[in-house]
Formats: C-alpha cells, structure tokens, sequence
C-alpha cells in the first residue's frame, strides 16, 4: 500500500509556452503558480497528502473547462480534477512530481435551473452540497445527501466520488441522486446528457460511467439532482443497545413500522461516546448509566401534527418491551435532537487528540455487522492487543467506519507502522464476510493496490480498457484508482 | 423509419462446421435448425417482426453462454440474444437474412439465492418476472417490477431493456432494482460483479452500462436484484377528473399526503374506458356517467388495520373539496380492486379490434403532459382528422402510451401509411417539451434512426465507442439501438 509517487521529488515543471496558454484560457489570475497561492489546493485537508504543481487552473466555464482539457490532451499534460478538497483517499491532490496540473471546479458557481414540479434541480459542478441543499429548500424540496463537509465539498466531487452519508439509509447514494450529467471528456468534447425525465430509455446510460469514477475519465462540470419533499417534522432519539446484535432487530422493526419515514440509523460504540464527552464542546451523554452500543434514530414526516414523535415513541416502546433496548431518550425539542447529533457529528473532532488512528470505510451485508466487529477486533487485538476499536457508521446500509485509535501513552509513529498489517487484517475478514473495501470514500492512491487484489479480474480488464478509451494518453487523475 | 433489413431475402445460413461446433456446446437438442422448433424463437409476438435464423441455440449454463459466444467472435457470426420475446421495439429478433444465430437465456433458470435480510434475490437471466416476484413472496419480501408480459418475459430481458410497468412511481426502474450483474462478453469471458451490498465504491461501475444496452455489449446471464418489504394491504380507486391537468394536483396531493405509498397512478381517457367495455370481458364503468379523464390509484401499507383504505379515502374527500376531481369509486374488495385494474389491464387487447394503431412509448416532464397531450392531438389532428388518439400510462413518472387508432371504418393499410408522418409529428412535440423518445421500452431496431437525430452528437459518438470496445466484431445483436 506503500505510495511510490508520494516519496518523488518534484521536477519537471511546464514549458513557458503552455503556462501561457492555459492563462490565454482561464485568465493570468486564474492559473496559480504561487506558492501560497497554491497551498489551498496542494494540501489534503487532514494533511495526509501534500501535492507540488506547477500550476493550479480555475476555469470559470464549461467552455475554459473544455479548452483547458483540449490543451492538456494534446500535450500530454496531467490533469487533477478538483472541486471542494475534502476527499478522503487522496483522489483530488496532485502526487509530489511537480508535473500535474490541478483543475479546480470551484468557480462554476451558477444553480441553474431548480424545478420544484419535477424535482430537479439542475447546478454547476462547483456548487457547494449546502448550496445544493439551500437551493432544494428554497423551493420547498430537499436534496437529501447529507456528509459532515457539506459545506465545503462540491456536488462535482461528491458525484465523482459517489459520496454517501447518513441519507442513503432512505435515499440512496449520490449515484441514485444523480438524473443527468454534464462532463467534459479528456480531449475537450463536451458531452451533454442533462437528463430531466424519470425515465428515458434512449440508448447506453453514460453517467453511471462518470459517477465514482473519480475523475479518472472525465470532468463532471454540470448535473441534474433529484429532489424530495421536504419532511415538515422529524424525531430523533438515542437508543442503548446490550448488544450490537440487536441492532439488527430493531432496524427492521423499524424499516417494517415507518418504511422509508427512517432517515437515519447510526450505531456508535461506548468508547466513541465517552470521547465525545471528553474531547467536543458540549458534548454530554444523554444517559445517567453507560451502555455497549448506542443508535441515533432519526424519523420524517410529512405532515405537522407531531405523529412522526408519537410513532418514533410507540415503536421503541414496543421495542423495549421485547428486550430488543436498554434505554432510550427520544428529543423533546430540536435543540435535544442537536444534542444528540452532536454525539455522532463530532466523532472526527473526537478521535483527533486521541492520536494515531488507523481508518478503514467498509462494508458487509447488514446482518453480519456484529459478525465483522467482533471479528475484525479479535484480529486486530493479536496485532495490537491495547489498541481501541471503534466500529460506527451508517448500520442500515452496512457501512462501517472501523478506526483503530493508538494505545493510551503509545508512541505515534510506531503504532501507525502497523497500518498495512492492521489494514491487510480487516480487509481479511471483510472478504471472508462478502463486504467491500471501499463503501462510500471510493478508491483514490489509497486502495489502488487492494482494488486489484479484491476485483473480479475480468471486471478490472474492462476498467483498464475504459480508461483508455475514455482517456487515451492517460491525462485524467493518472494513478488514481486504477 | 422504414427497415432495411426487414426487406432482404435469407441466404447465408452457416457452415456444417459450425453447426456441430454449437451442437457440441450446447447438446444437439438445444441447437434447433427445424423451421417448426424456431418459429417462437422468430416472431415478434404482435407479428410485426419475424426473422429467419441458421439456428437458435438454447445454452444451460453460464459457461456454455460464454463458450457460444467464443465461438461466435471467432468466426463473426452474429448472435441475437433472447429472453422472453415480448420485447415492443424489434429488439430480440434476428433480421431476415438468415445469417444470424439467436441465443436464447430461458434455460439459466436457477434461482440462485433469496436473502430477506439483505433484501437481496439473485437469479439467473432466464427466470421469468412472474417468478422473481414468487420468489420474493415466498420470503417475505416485494419485488416491485411488474409488467403485462410478467408471467412470460425474462428477468435478463427486462434487466437489458430497462423495463418500466406500474411500479416505476415508488420503486424506480429496473435499473434501479439491479444491484449486481453477471455478463458473458463478446469474446466470452464471464464478468461477475454480482455485488449484494448497497454500498461499494469499489471502482467504475459497470453494470449500468449493460442494463438498457438491449444485448448489444454483452449477455446478461445472472443478475442481485433489491427487494423491499412486502405491502400488507393496498387500496385501490379510480378517480374521475374534468381536465387532465387536475392529474397534476392530485398526483402532488397524494405525495405530500402518503409519499412513497402511493404504488400507482395511471391515466386513461374516456375512449379507452368505453373501448374496455366494449372488447373486455368482464369491464364494466364504474361510473353512472361518462367523464372526460380516469386515474387508477393503488396505495399501499404495511399494516393490516385498514389505515390504507382511510387515507386513500380521506385524501380524496379532500381533493373533491377543492373541486380537483369530479368523481371517485374506492374498492372495498379485492375483487372489486381487480374489477378496476381490468380497466387499465385490458387497454393492450381492447385497443386491437379497433384497427390500425400507430403506437409512441414517449415521456415528457410530469407537469408538461397536459400539454403534451394537447398538442400532439392537435397535430395528428392536422394529417388524420378523424383518428381516435389515445393517451394513457405511467403518469407520475411522466411517460405516455400515445396510441393513435384509425379512423372507424377507415382502411387500415391506407392509415398505416400515415405512421411515419404522424409520428414525425409526435416526435416533433416531444423534442419541444423537453421530452424522450423512448420512455421505457427501448430502441430496438424502430426508433434507430431516430435516436441518432435525437441524442447529444458527443454521447452518440460515445455510445459508438463502447459498442466498438465492447464488441469489435459487431457480433452483439447487430443492427440494434446504434
């Protein structure tokens, strides 16, 4: 898993004459060489990955977008597509060789048509996901994709990625939220398949090809998204749960009572909620007694008569008395639901200044969640036997983020050495348990290597052979999933 | 518009050698030369098409699939790929020139796997709709599609053309009920990316790709398809409108009201419901007088209170109030449900006595169907004064059956003529609303030309790409969608 381009040392550069073009193109103020300039655009937000570039390019059309990938292609420059940096696979940075040129979406800014009668709304790549979620408002719509960076990332990068979030549960992936794209190919064509209809049944559907590609095989400059009604109320409540398994039973319990009316079903450990409490403002936990697992369930409703907490209320008392819980707290107000949201929002913060923390973003068939937990702990403890799991995420959709923080005291560095072998571990019993490698972070220059071990090889060949017809001279995020 | 390939005469057949080649892959009894054995194998089943074929061969598994189609590539021999033959668009038949092998999947009939928990069905190409359904009952679990031809077509057809039917509005489209493939390519190598998981981000996505490529990139020999949690009771009523556009506010009613239960809302206009009396047996108005436009509406629940049939009714009343609907019939019986559904079941056989029938399977976005529909009888009106149109369908979805019907006492050949004409015309509306061409049943071999005026140049261009990739020879059913 090592990364071989991370550990180059920069060289080569750009002619005068190219740097020249691409400012003809997008605007001397929009080709960045300086380097603090640049440092926005170079630095993964974790710090992770620090890219070196010659130039970063900020067209402010589709039109610049188009020239820009024209002249790429035809001189053979590396292209890295980016829109709001806040990737987590080291998909959107530049590798360290000082050849790549970043091509950043972040001016294509315009919302271009919201159509609250077809639920669509139709925006530029650059558009923020809150601006995407305020527009939908706007029109009395949402727009469900809902991630911790949403008002950082951008809708083209969360399509390039295919993001999920805690609305796939009851909407599905960015890729079912996606009716049509806009993308400009690598020699600068524009391809338009701005769909707006629910169903069109005219020839290959090209943008699933694009979605989750990670902008190895095209730059997204424009999209329709589908809209939902806008629930008018929500309860939310935190359940203690005695064991994972039972979490499993309440979740369909759930989904059979209120059908698609769940739009959220978080599972969070113990550990994570005593972190939470020591490490985030206003953090505090919602029970007088401490439990093994918790569930933040979030319920939505259409209407205003507060039937959606008196049905949240009647389902988990059910619940109770079956054994399936140990306790819960159902949010009296909305600043007690923001209470409780605080809990599963602030686990990043929280896990930081615990120190060296080994991630992975994986994930097995629903009912196997307990299975892979406690295997994947039992592994991970023969490595590292004081280390501290914390397995959470999004349960409904068999999405674990499974972090192994360092030891209490331990040293950093020698901890994080274990990464591969910790990594290798988890993704063991991942494949014995039928799960995937990657849920919903995607591929990038981390799992580019594990991608080969785990795809079907006849599904790689075509891969390989998409990505050179898509992109013949290997300008598109090169060395980048494939 | 007009075939070229219908009219050539047969003549190349296939070498000896190649007919035992196929013999020796699939069993002598499963490689049919007899005119009497091919016939359903040939005809299109309203008759439109029938095609002249070397040999149809039926293989059992998926490997003698990709062992047919390795022989196939080698030699450049065209194949057909068939499922159940109910295709609308000309799609699964050979051409007349007798040089094309048809390779039927309704031998690959396992069901490999129901997994309720997962809400998962895994089976192979060949079940027919009719049994996925049964064999999601059987756990417990709903699987939504549902056409007129279920107890015939087969899921690898339906998967390969996209299919549509009634459960579009809650459910999506095929494609959104496919979770994993299992595709012999041209060259026969078996790509298995028969994911499970509702997560996994493991890569491009390829199975989009196939589904709705009609088998023009590869044959679907096993499909994961989603299952939902099975309705516990349903309500059904027919509901009688002064204008058309009152469709649209009832349809936005029932949405906000009951959301994703809403399981059907089908339009039919009043000619329709007099031509089901008329041909039906058994159909009958469930109104004392005649009214201008009808939706079928089904709700469904989960519950087996009557709740259901409550809201059904109480949204109506509402709407009545607001003077949104002229009249309403609620089922209070499954028989007098099915008493409804004959209404809208029946449309296909009740519009064939009646003569000549010039047929668009076209959508347009939801709030512009009044519109659409105005118009397009407006123009017909202008070519075929006296012609009954007829517009039905999928009317959440957007998608209108558009059936023009000859003039009473009118020569049918004589009125045919006009097809082209008249759907030039049709066509022309739809380009102007927004709309498509193909709403849910393809491409086929009829609307190829037309796609070809219709797509963006740049995705053309694209769709020829991957043909090319896909299949270098031009051996995947040639002559279809490019």
């Amino acid at each position: 898993m090592q990364d071989l381009a991370a550990i180059e040392t920069p060289d080569a550069g750009l002619s005068d004459e190219i740097v020249a073009a691409f400012q003809a193109i997008v605007g001397p103020e929009h080709a960045l060489s300086d380097p603090d300039q640049q440092t926005p655009y170079l630095n993964e937000w974790r710090g992770q990955y620090t890219g070196v570039s010659p130039l970063i390019v900020r067209p402010g059309t589709v039109e610049e977008v188009s020239k820009c990938l024209a002249l790429a292609n035809a001189n053979g420059i590396p292209i890295v597509p980016q829109a709001g940096n806040t990737g987590l696979v080291g998909g959107q940075t530049p590798h360290r060789t000082n050849t790549e040129v970043v091509l950043t979406v972040e001016r294509l800014k315009r919302v271009r048509d919201v159509d609250p009668a077809g639920n669509t709304l139709t925006v530029d790549a650059g558009v923020t996901l809150l601006e995407c979620q305020q527009a939908a408002e706007g029109a009395g719509r949402l727009f469900p994709l809902s991630l911790p960076s949403e008002g950082s990332c951008r809708i083209g990068g969360n399509i390039a990625t295919n993001a999920g979030g805690v609305g796939v549960l009851a909407y599905g992936n960015t890729r079912q939220l996606v009716m049509g794209l806009e993308v400009v190919l690598a020699d600068g064509r524009v391809m338009s398949d701005l769909n707006t209809l629910k169903k069109n049944n005219t020839g290959y559907d090209l943008k699933n090809l694009f979605i989750g590609s990670e902008g190895t095989l095209g730059i997204i400059t424009g999209a329709v998204l589908r809209l939902f009604p806008l629930p008018a109320e929500q309860a939310t409540a935190m359940v203690a749960l005695p064991e994972l398994s039972n979490a499993i039973d309440l979740l369909g319990r759930l989904q059979q009572r209120v059908g698609n009316a769940l739009t959220a079903f978080e599972f969070i450990p113990r550990l994570m909620i005593e972190l939470d409490c020591r490490h985030i403002k206003g953090a505090r936990d919602p029970f007088s007694s401490a439990h093994p697992w918790y569930v933040l369930v979030e319920l939505s409703g259409w209407k205003t008569d507060g039937t959606t907490q008196e049905l949240l209320e009647s389902v988990l008392m059910e619940a109770a008395d079956e054994g399936l819980l140990l306790d819960a707290v159902v949010a009296g107000s909305v600043q007690q639901s923001k209470d409780l949201w605080v809990l599963r929002e602030g686990i990043s913060e929280a896990q930081k200044p615990e120190g060296g923390n080994i991630k992975h973003d994986i994930s097995v068939p629903v009912r196997l969640i307990p299975e892979f937990v406690a295997k994947a702990d039992a592994r991970v403890a023969e490595i590292a036997p004081t280390a501290r799991p914390i397995a959470l995420g999004h349960f409904g959709d068999g999405n674990v983020h499974y972090n192994i923080i360092q030891p209490v005291g331990a040293d950093k560095a020698a901890y994080l050495a274990l990464g591969p072998k910790i990594s290798e571990a988890v993704y063991d019993v991942v494949g014995e348990l039928g799960g995937s490698i990657s849920a919903e972070h995607g591929i990038g220059r981390i799992k580019r290597e594990k991608l080969v071990e785990v795809k079907d090889p006849v599904a790689m060949s075509v891969m390989r052979d998409l990505k050179r017809l898509f992109d013949p001279n290997g300008i598109l995020n090169p060395g980048k999933v494939l």
